[in-house]
């Protein structure tokens, strides 16, 4: 994974290392290779004529092309995400998994009131907040949407398990903690609780979600959430486990929760996404 | 579709009109029947051997039958539900579109402090509330992992479109919804706020999710949510609506919003869904 806090400006020309520009024009007799740089032929059925730009060629649309294909189809993949962000977290881990690069754009959800709050960003996200991923021409924002557009795309290194019962249980879990827990404490709702009262709020609600995930898990779980694969459900639990200790959520009653929180911690994947190997962690904070 | 307020108790005897019961033994040579029953071999891997009564015929269990197979499998589907509960309306939606006949076994969130809450139940759902669903021999639970559980396995009347972008696309309107809305203003989030401050909690988490509701449908939608063809974002943008008209939110400015709800108003899978068509819906209410 290589992280770079610039976000490539994929339509302005790229130069070549000795300053200079070469025009390639292509016609459909370059969409082999393309499909073969995309692992697919989806996002090519309607482009009908363009100009590429491919390591150090000039890039130039052609006015016949429409955004069924554009240049971002085939640049790496920028994730709008903030450190400590759980639900940003969640995709980092899958990206990783799947061994997808891309690049991350920070968004401050601190400075100036939160960056995700801007005009600019609100085009990105009208929901105003992160993750968002501009990936194959197109952004997409929601976390659990994002995992299930990986994994139809690039289905290396799957997150759902093959059997359609597992698969369920991997989204109960899934929609546990990404409906049940994580919504009622997320920044924005612990700004509107009030400070006084928002680290009991957050443990109540954390600590109601615990329960039903760890019953779930009890019957589903073999070294990971469901069975012995790493699927959608792990990359959502660790995140989770972390905000529980943030708050001071008493762990002690959740045995399965914290084995699996454990055993995924020297997983690299995990480990790469987790907020304190993240380029916009403040680099003063103990226990970032 | 057939409403019963009665589960029907798989378990005990099942007597024939006439009173009589009678056993029938079956092993490995009944297999075809049930497998075209269940329109699947996967419920039936690892059952050896069992008896099963069909139709007035007694059941009985062998010592030998273990739970991959069990008569839940052929059982018409039970769905745990209460009339007002936007989730459970999300699936009965789903259900009643992929014509899958099924029983409703009412909870009452209201009654004696709500009856998701007692032991019987919270051992169907951890998270003691609404919907659960058994079906196929499995209880399932967590609205939107239910109904990606149906698409699965009753590929009939698809509720996700063919390309990966729009299904990415519903499945982004059904996060907004069911973890950035939903959740906020659930009942018992509500009763955590308080009665003097919740309508203002609650207008204030569904204007701001609908706000970017309406953003994204106003590149997706078509005659529904997501092109021309109704999907999982249709099936949660009705009951939400609803929740909005309850709390009195301003829907002017959500034109997109109010056109598709209007446009499903008059669906036979969504009327039959409605609240006020649940057998559990207090007949006295007047805007039920």
């Amino acid at each position: 994974m290589v992280i770079s806090e610039t976000r490539p400006d994929i339509e302005s020309p790229i130069r070549s290392k000795s300053g200079n520009s070469k025009l390639l024009s292509i016609s459909w007799w370059f969409k082999p290779l393309l499909v073969n740089r995309l692992g697919s032929q989806k996002h090519l059925y309607s482009s009908t004529w363009c100009a590429l730009a491919l390591n150090g060629f000039k890039i130039n649309y052609s006015k016949y092309h429409h955004n069924a294909m554009s240049l971002s189809a085939i640049a790496k993949p920028i994730l709008y995400s903030y450190w400590r962000s759980s639900c940003s977290w969640r995709v980092r881990i899958a990206m990783n998994l799947k061994e997808i690069p891309y690049d991350i754009k920070p968004i401050s959800l601190i400075k100036s009131g939160g960056e995700q709050h801007c005009n600019e960003y609100r085009e990105v996200n009208p929901m105003e907040q992160v993750p968002a991923l501009q990936i194959d021409g197109h952004t997409l924002i929601e976390s659990v949407a994002i995992m299930h557009y990986l994994e139809e795309t690039r289905p290396q290194r799957p997150l759902l398990p093959q059997d359609v019962h597992k698969r369920a249980k991997v989204r109960e879990i899934v929609e546990i903690i990404c409906s049940g827990i994580q919504p009622l404490q997320n920044l924005i709702v612990l700004i509107h609780v009030g400070e006084e009262k928002k680290k009991e709020w957050a443990q109540h609600w954390i600590t109601r979600g615990f329960r039903a995930v760890e019953k779930a898990l009890s019957t589903s779980a073999g070294k990971y959430c469901v069975g012995d694969e790493i699927s959608m459900a792990d990359c959502c639990l660790v995140p989770q486990v972390f905000n529980a200790r943030r708050f001071h959520v008493d762990l002690r009653p959740y045995p399965i929760i914290l084995r699996i929180d454990r055993e995924l911690e020297s997983n690299p994947a995990f480990r790469a996404a987790h907020p304190s190997n993240q380029p916009d962690c403040p680099p003063e904070l103990p226990n970032k």
